[in-house]
């Protein structure tokens, strides 16, 4: 059976349902919906996507019916018993235990809500569900929203964010640390909080201090104490990160990290007997850390469901790792990042350095070609540690050069050599990723006082 | 000295300028302009750039004044003695015989004008020169072209096609093979045509055998003889392909392929004694083929052109390969390539298939979202030969993770399991790449009678 009706859990639950044809498939969903895109979400509530229903990978029957998967919605597993191989169940799929001869558990990861006094006020949100982002989004329907305070400034803020001011709202960001987009190095993420700051208020370095009813609009409204201010505002939504949901793995008696995320083998295998664990709840190898990370992303919960499903099944698969690549939109701009960031890289103990470039992300004579910010985080001697992109546009997908140069473990002056695809239209001669890394490739060759680099200091090129 | 003022033989000088600050350097120029971008040309015809000077990579006056090189525009070179180390010029920069120490040959390619009569009005041009595309813009600008017929479908036909009903033009293309494109795949191209077949006419199995001058219209018309049919037109555009333009290599005795490109070294260094050649009359080592082949493309002009430079000036530098990516916009459509198609793959010897998947840009709910259509090449136990992609958006820039891929040797399981960028405007959440590559994964492993590969065979996913 499956813990979970998200992108790891339905991705089990197929996968397993296709390796053995006769076997019993159980998936056990907290919520009211299964295999929806959470990651589409923001884009549900700001109006861009405007049914919850598309966000659904598949029709809701399509799994009970076609898939013979046995999908109970609103159903909790309370506990899970590894030596008898049972779980516990509340909710309209059944009460008490439930026995299983392979689990797969896909609970993914929860909101983060801060200790702050009055959260629980029905206008305060954290987005983590689609059956919350319908309430939140009917809530914006009705028109009752015309400002609003988002807690956070990481992906889910700054799309949070967007979305509001895309429905029409007054948005305020609060952020505790005094930067935005702690994923990505700071010359990027200055790029990001320009790009916030032309649409939102942004308040960094500020932490919510309390959550009131506002006792002047007849508990129609709410007033948020931000460093002792009161700001007036409709609706706060909260967005200060997600962690594992691992509790009922935990006390299991699973292995974990540190930081509660569940340790797993490449076939996705937790330390329980005959029981698998995929998608945000698990740590996944970190091809240039060389260790395991917990980097809940969905490409990742999608592919990882699928191994456990395969294996749980009988079949074989395995999760090759991840090198960390994320891309996010903040409003017209594009950023993007894989591997390590420099601080990171330096908290992992690499010696590690940038290097910086501005080029463009099309021929600069092609009408629309904009700024495009590329950094490489490298080792002093080439070694390729990871890289940042940012522009108007060109920076969500050539991040995906970079993320295949850390997977196939080439050196800055690899990429500098790589044969990338020209036209006007769609880069300069020089790609930026090539520029930067010929750029990065020089400051090699003259740290190790070689000559047997690109020699050349500028980049012009034509074509 | 170098001979060839485009991209390579631009960055040859500068690149030899940097290295060698003493060094005397002299750039002779058939032509009127220096390091332009002649792959903007066909967006200078059609007017999506203004001006022609905005294809400059530096104003004309950079290189004499700032840079220390003497070019010398207008200037033919006639003949190289390797011997006696001279060349031959005629031209506003000179006549007679000129010494030099170290040769950089940078002569390009030149179109291929097929034997049919009357290519040589005036209103029948070829299109790989500044100096005459100007001269066609300002035909194009007094207003008396209103049909014009452009001979070939190729990239540069297909663009001059666009450029010119761009400028408001009825065009017709005429192409002796039954297909356009033949750089890609049928499948890949098929689209291409469709594409073009909007905005176009398109006549595909036809030869032009004549072009008679008009005499109804007083000899400002044209009369092309297509297949026997007269067609009337106020301008037929000749783009057949190019081919390298080495007579002057070969006559000095340089070793070359049977397609006449030059042969160098990894250092760019022909068979002649201090005698290098770059850009688009050379032959490089293709990664994939394993030998030497020519593919005239600007990324790697401007690249072979700074390797030679560095090295006839003393320093050191080399050139990696390429492995054959070229992307082209057709109208509305990006159409891309990398490595081998099937064709070219089996005319190597190598047992080849393919793998399609048409996926889609982005998330298929967010707005915007259009069909991506991929294509791999690879061997039956997975080496990835090559891959195609074309669509509205999203085509371009994707077909250098392949090219990464290729560079890096991966296998198709390889390419499935890379972490590639994921967010709803960007991508669905298994980026078309990686879907195409693990169904191409899935069709290794049965062949192989394993089940060691992604097993599951629908790429539904959500998040």
């Amino acid at each position: 059976m499956v813990i979970g009706g998200g992108a790891a859990g339905m991705s089990a639950a197929s996968a397993a349902r296709r390796v053995a044809p006769d076997l019993e498939v159980v998936v056990c969903e907290a919520g009211g919906f299964a295999a929806y895109g959470m990651c589409g979400i923001p884009y549900f509530l700001g109006g861009v996507v405007p049914r919850a229903e598309s966000l659904l990978a598949y029709p809701p029957g399509e799994f009970r019916g076609q898939r013979g998967i046995d999908l109970r919605l609103n159903t909790r597993v309370d506990a899970i018993d590894a030596r008898t191989r049972h779980v516990h169940l509340s909710g309209e799929g059944g009460t008490g235990p439930l026995g299983y001869d392979l689990l797969v558990v896909a609970s993914g990861a929860d909101p983060v809500r801060p200790p702050v006094p009055g959260l629980d006020q029905p206008r305060v949100f954290t987005i983590r569900s689609l059956d919350e982002a319908i309430k939140l989004r009917r809530l914006l329907d009705s028109g009752v929203v015309r400002r609003a305070i988002v807690v956070g400034a990481g992906y889910i803020g700054l799309e949070t964010a967007e979305a509001l001011v895309c429905a029409g709202i007054e948005v305020q960001v609060i952020e505790a640390l005094p930067r935005v987009l702690g994923t990505v190095d700071e010359p990027i993420a200055e790029l990001a909080r320009d790009e916030l700051e032309r649409h939102a208020r942004l308040r960094l370095g500020a932490r919510l201090d309390a959550v009131r009813e506002d006792a002047d609009l007849a508990g129609r409204g709410l007033t948020a104490v931000v460093e002792g201010d009161e700001v007036g505002t409709d609706l706060v939504v909260v967005a200060t990160g997600v962690r594992p949901a691992t509790d009922l793995l935990i006390r299991a008696g699973a292995r974990h990290l540190a930081d509660r995320s569940v340790v797993v083998d490449e076939s996705m295998r937790t330390s329980l007997p005959d029981v698998f664990a995929a998608g945000d709840c698990v740590a996944l190898p970190h091809l240039v850390l060389g260790e395991p990370a917990w980097v809940p992303l969905g490409p990742a919960a999608n592919k990882t469901g699928r191994v456990a499903g395969t294996v749980a099944a009988g079949g074989t698969a395995s999760f090759a790792g991840v090198v960390g690549t994320a891309v996010v939109k903040v409003f017209d701009l594009e950023v993007a990042r894989t591997g390590l960031g420099l601080g990171e890289a330096r908290a992992a103990g690499l010696a590690a350095v940038a290097t910086d470039l501005v080029s463009r992300s099309r021929a600069k004579y092609y009408p629309g070609s904009s700024p495009l910010h590329v950094r490489l985080v490298h080792t002093p001697d080439g070694r390729l540690l990871g890289g940042q992109l940012a522009g108007r546009e060109g920076a969500a997908k050539r991040i995906d050069v970079l993320a295949t140069a850390l997977y196939a473990r080439l050196t800055v002056a690899d990429v500098a050599a790589l044969d990338l695809s020209y036209a006007p239209p769609f880069a300069p001669v020089y790609d930026p990723v090539v520029a930067v890394a010929a750029k990065a490739a020089r400051s090699v060759a003259s740290t190790a006082g070689s000559a047997s680099q690109p020699a050349a200091s500028t980049m012009g090129g034509s074509s």
